[in-house]
Order: structure tokens, then sequence, then C-alpha cells
């Protein structure tokens, strides 16, 4: 697929994150006004709450963009979507005509602030990248068990804290937990001192389930997909994490990024799992190419200084992909909802500079990573900032998903000190 | 405290579970009329969504019961918990004069269908009883790793899916997943084959965190208690949780009795939790009891047969109160909100027929537990009906949970089959 030429001429620039091949679903503000739905074209947003209004779009059951989350259009289903998107399409086409009547629901998006797209109803993390799980694996359990014996065999998951989940730009403040510095030691509370980040991808549960669903099934229902930073206190982890899995290790916060890509400006880039190392049982094979090629990519920056890029991977990397994800998630019966949020996991290359977080890049710590600025870093130090980016890349355009950063903030002082 | 005698006369028989001591909060609706708040008062519903459009009680910020769940007015927070309390005590006391005014709010409860009582924002279950911790680490990793190095020094626990909650009388159907029956060859797909309940208590959170909160500020926090079943696939979870943690295992259904106990009602039962095996940190030790002396029990019933007492134990046998779990919930920073819900883990006491799960009553399907009606179980079966019940005993009175009750239902047929 071509560029589609928009009349908002940031729009045909090929290096814009948001052409009208894209149009990716946010909510945003000006000043202290109220929240509303927006989509992003060039460097504008077009402001669908007061088009709704102006009758200028008229989604099905409308109003629908009266609140300040997509949640209750992504409601509507497959079909409502096309519709949609097909309309937005034609309104924002270059050959479009009444071009005066449009413009007043633009507005540029560095004059507003970006909010969470949608309400995330409940939250799930995954780990189904292949090196990630192995380079982990080794660290915590070393390589001989590196590899859980059901790890390809299912998508092994676990549930996160969907109250966790900020909007890009949000600061993140570094969190209190139990650690065990010492191995010989009691335990102490303190703050991290191991606290890092995860480049992951998080697709949107788009309709409900009802009982198991196929893998097909489980791709029709997906909405979209947003940047997904889950930050991760690694001593904490390394202390609680058994038997019961991640628990405050995670919940500190996950960052997402302001603009939900939605499914249909993915299509061109499908790409197929990679070949399987067992064979998957039949509720879990993939029908068709389910995976999308999308460069992601970290990028780091001291407190006042440039940012460095120190990963860049794939999301093709991934083992199993998000429909393989969500059907597994249906499998006990567990009623999916639409607003669920799954992290894909860590998404990390092969080799050392694809690796999707500190743990991984610096090896726990043994060796650290060298910044543009010569910082040295292992882990994430207070006043650092760390940002997701990701895109896919056509011929002359390319469907950006804009980024998902968070600078580190102090922990909060001592609550137990005299 | 005395029992506190109610013009309702089913209010004052010793057995009743619902004296005006208890006062409990509930959802009901009758025939197919919509959903409605109560407080169960005896054998008697108090419809406080009429009484409120009628004037006949004013909580703060009124309309408050207009919405077919207690979240809005728990949210209104302690003080307004207190004053509804004392008012619905004045209302209901045997000194009331008006009856005829009160009368019409009044409807049996066996006419009633009850439903969830609150809207459940999410869900974490934790693992917090010494002798069941003990009992499934002895079976999972045997008797020299039972207790993982971390657990006697915070409560450990994962997040649930708030969707899987259900309110008591829901069928719950057997789940499919992934199974290894045999240790040497490759997973199967099937329905579980040792579908089991666990015995807790649930906590309500009633205020929101803002940041890290001490054990004193998270019981102040805590709106109240409701029975919990975690309906567990031991085959699922057993091949499922290295090392994230349960996942599907426990997200079929989770149980809850339809009635919000109030802390305020369990009062008079506090006690303290056990000797510490070892020092808490300063964050994690409580400053007065937190503990309930609450009998709680669970019966099995065949399909179309008696139920069969098989445990009673104790929510003092718990070695961290909701209290110190929630405080422990927030070290991260983790948002709590209104809602949550916080499972206490599986209750067991120390001998045989105190133990909360079918999985410690058989050690693992090993030695079946004969029913008064002859039938042998290891696990549930099909038809089987499995049921909590639970109250704190005064002096002629009892603060009762009701029950929160669930039948099995077979598997979906297999979805993969020609």
């Amino acid at each position: 697929m071509p560029l589609l030429k928009s009349w908002i001429t940031s729009a045909n620039k090929p290096d814009t994150d948001f052409p009208l091949n894209n149009l990716p679903y946010g909510v945003f503000s000006l000043g202290n006004d109220e929240l509303r739905c927006g989509v992003a074209i060039g460097d504008m947003i077009f402001d669908v709450t007061a088009a709704e209004e102006a009758g200028a779009i008229a989604p099905d059951d409308a109003p629908i963009f009266d609140v300040p989350f997509w949640n209750d259009f992504i409601e509507l289903g497959p079909d409502s979507w096309a519709k949609f998107r097909s309309n937005l399409i034609t309104l924002l086409a270059s050959e479009y005509t009444d071009i005066p009547f449009l413009e007043p629901f633009l507005t540029p998006i560095r004059a507003a602030t970006l909010h969470l797209p949608f309400a995330v109803s409940e939250y799930t993390d995954f780990y189904s990248s292949r090196h990630h799980a192995q380079n982990v694996g080794t660290m915590f359990r070393g390589a001989q068990n590196a590899l859980p014996p059901n790890w390809l065999h299912m998508p092994i998951g676990y549930n996160g804290r969907a109250s966790s989940v900020v909007v890009s730009g949000t600061d993140v403040r570094r969190p209190w937990g139990q650690i065990k510095p010492d191995p010989d030691a009691p335990p102490v509370f303190a703050p991290t001192r191991k606290f890092d980040f995860e480049l992951e991808l998080g697709a949107i549960v788009g309709q409900p389930s009802d009982g198991m669903v196929s893998v097909q099934q489980a791709d029709d229902m997906i909405f979209g997909y947003v940047l997904l930073n889950d930050w991760s206190a690694r001593d904490i982890q390394a202390w609680e994490y058994q038997p019961l899995g991640p628990f405050q290790a995670k919940a500190t916060a996950t960052t997402i990024s302001p603009w939900i890509v939605t499914k249909a400006a993915l299509e061109p880039f499908r790409t197929a799992t990679p070949a399987r190392e067992k064979e998957l049982l039949p509720h879990l094979r993939e029908p068709k190419p389910m995976l999308y090629d999308i460069a992601l990519s970290a990028t780091f920056a001291p407190a006042g200084k440039s940012a460095t890029t120190i990963t860049r991977t794939n999301y093709r990397e991934m083992y199993f992909c998000a429909a393989q994800q969500l059907a597994h998630h249906t499998t006990s019966g567990c009623p999916m909802n639409v607003g669920d949020l799954l992290g894909s996991g860590t998404i990390s290359g092969q080799s050392r500079p694809e690796r999707g977080s500190l743990v991984e890049l610096s090896w726990g710590g043994e060796t650290p990573i060298t910044l543009d600025t010569d910082d040295r870093r292992t882990f994430l130090e207070d006043g650092d900032t760390l940002a997701l980016h990701g895109a896919a890349h056509g011929v002359g355009y390319r469907i950006g998903f804009g980024s998902a950063s968070g600078q580190i903030l102090p922990a909060a002082r001592d609550p137990y000190a005299p």
C-alpha cells in the first residue's frame, strides 16, 4: 500500500509518525479544558468529540465520543471500526473538498496534553520473547534452567495491575520494597537499587470473550496496539517472585504510548511467528501471520543530557503473538473484556544491542552500558529518562507509535525514619 | 457487646446470620426488576435504594444508592460509613416507633435474587496461611523447600482476574487447560482433572491509597469482608506456575458471598496475628490486633445428595492480616482503589480436618475424603456443590457471612474435536 495523501500537508511528510494510513486514536486536552477524543494526523489532532458534536462525523450509536476514552467506540465492534476508519480516510484525504468545514476541528499536537487513550479494564503481562526468556532465565536460574519446561508450549504470563498504567510523560517514582542485597542476611526495606525498563508492545482487547476463543477469533477481537514499558525493580522481583510470580516489582508504573495504532493500520505489515521448536497444541496454532514487522527502540537520557539509543529490536522477534496470548487467556473460561491490555513481554533480539531491558543489556549489572554522553549505567538512576519508540515502515511512509517516555524521580523519603 | 434487639423479630433469633449487630450490605433484585442496594436484617432485606428515594434514609451525598453496587457509598469514607450504620441501627432497633413507615422497604431474602454487592476494581490473592503454605509447598516442591525463604518476611501474593469474580450461586464450568498427566510426555489440552476449591476471606478496599500506607492506615482503609472461594485447577497450576505464578489455573471463577460484612460489625472479634517466627520489618508490624475470630467451614454435596462439612477452620489462623497485605501492596507505590478485593489465601489450620482445600484434604489426591453420603472424593466432580460458610460468634448472637456456593458444570465440549 502506498502513502495515502491528506489535505493536512504535515501528514504527507515521509518521516511523520501519523500519515493518513495510520490514524491512531488518543485522548487530549487543551489548557484546563475537558478531555476529548482525537485522531493524530501529521502534526495535528482531529478532534472527533467536537466533530461529532457538530455532526461532521456520525459513528454508529453516536454520541460515542462524549467520554474521555475510546472504550465505548471500541465496544461497537469490528464493523463499526472499519466504517469509522473509512469515513475518517474520506474526510482527511487530499480529494476532500470542504476543508473550511473541518479545519476548526484541528489542533496542533504540540499544543495538547495527551492522556490515557482508553480505560484499562485489566492488565496482563506475558513473557513471550524467546531471547528475553533465555537471557533473564539464565540470570535468575542459571543457563541449565533458563527456559522453563512449559515455555515453548504456551504463552506464559501473569496478571498485572491495571491501576499502574500511566500515559507517556508521567514521571515514575523509584519504588521502595523488600530486597535482599546480602544473601546471608535478612531482607531490608529500601528503595530499589535495580530499577529497569522493559520494551514491550501492548495489545488492546476490543471485544469480550464468551468462553474459549480460537487464535483466529482472538485476532479478530484485538483492536490495536501501543508501546508499553513494564518498569521493573529487579531486586524486589528476585526476592518476591517465588512461588507466585512478580508482584510489587512490577506494580509501580506501566507506561504506554498515547496513541492506539489500530490493527487496520498495521495490516500491511503482518508477519508470521518463527518456526516452532515444539509443535503447538491445536488451540494455539496460528492460522495466518499475526505478528507485525514493527521496528522498536529505546532511548536513554541522563538528567539534562541528550538521549542515546540503547537498543533496537522488532516485534517480529516474538515467539507467541498477541492473538495466541489472548486465546490462551480464555482457555480457563476467564472472561476477557473491552479495554483489557496484554503486554507482549520484553522484546529482545538475539544480539546484545537488540536486548529490551537493562538487566539484559548490562547482564544483571555486570557490564555497564556506556551512553553517547559517556555516562555509564547498569540500572536507572534518578533523573534518567527512558523512552520507547516504534514504527512499521512502508514505502514512502511509516505507521508510527509516537513514544512511551518516563523520567525517574527519587524515592519517597523513608516513612519509618525517626 | 450483647445482641442488639430489632423490631424485625427474625433478627433477634440467636441462630440468624444477620442480627442488628451485623447489617451487611448487598445488592438484590425481585423477579425481573432492576438491581437495588439492600441491608440484610434477620430473614429480610431492608431496601436502601427505595428508602433513600422515599427520604427515609439520607446518606451523605445522596442519592448514592441509585446504582446497583455499593462502591459509591464506600467511596464516601469512614465517617460516612459510621454515620450511615448508626442511622440504620436507630431505624431498625426495637426502640424505633414508626414501623409502618419502614415496613414497605422490607423484602424477604428468600424472595430475592442476590448479585455481586460491589464492582470489583482489581483482585489480588494472597497466600498468608502458614499451614496452607506448608502443605501445598510440600506437595509442589517437597518438604525441604515447602516454605519459600521470603514467606515469613512479607505477605506473598499475586494479581488475579477481577473479571472472574462471581456471586454465590453462580455455576462454575470445569475449565480446559494445558496439563501434563504424563511427566515424560508432552502436555495435552484437556478439561482439568484436579479441580479444587480454596476457603478464603476477601477484604474490600474502601479508600484509595496515595503512595505507601502503614498497616494502621491500611486497616482504616478496609471497608469489610466477604467469604471467597478461589476455584483452582491444580493440574493446570502445576504445569503453568513456574516462573510467573498461577494464571489460568485461577481464572475460571472466584465465588464471593453476597453480603459485605463491615469492619464495624466485626470490631468485637478482633484478635492478634500469631507470634512471629521472624521479626517483621517495621512497615509490616501490626500496631493492634487486626485479625478476627471468624469460624469458617466448607460443605460438600454430590449432585442431588446432602451436604457434608469437610473442613472447619478460623480466620485467626492467618499469619498476615488483610491490613498487612494491603500495606505491602502499596510499598511499590501501586495505586489501590475503592473496590479492590484482597483474598486472604487459603485458610488452613494445623490438623487434617482444618484444611481449606481438597488438595490438602486428600494430600494431592493420595487419600480420598469420604463424605457422609459414603461418596469418596479427591477433587471436585461434575455436579458437586461446594459452599463456604462463616460467622463470628458473640454471646447470644452471631455475625454471619451467609454462604459462598457453587456447583460444578461439565466442561465445554472439545472445541477442536473433528
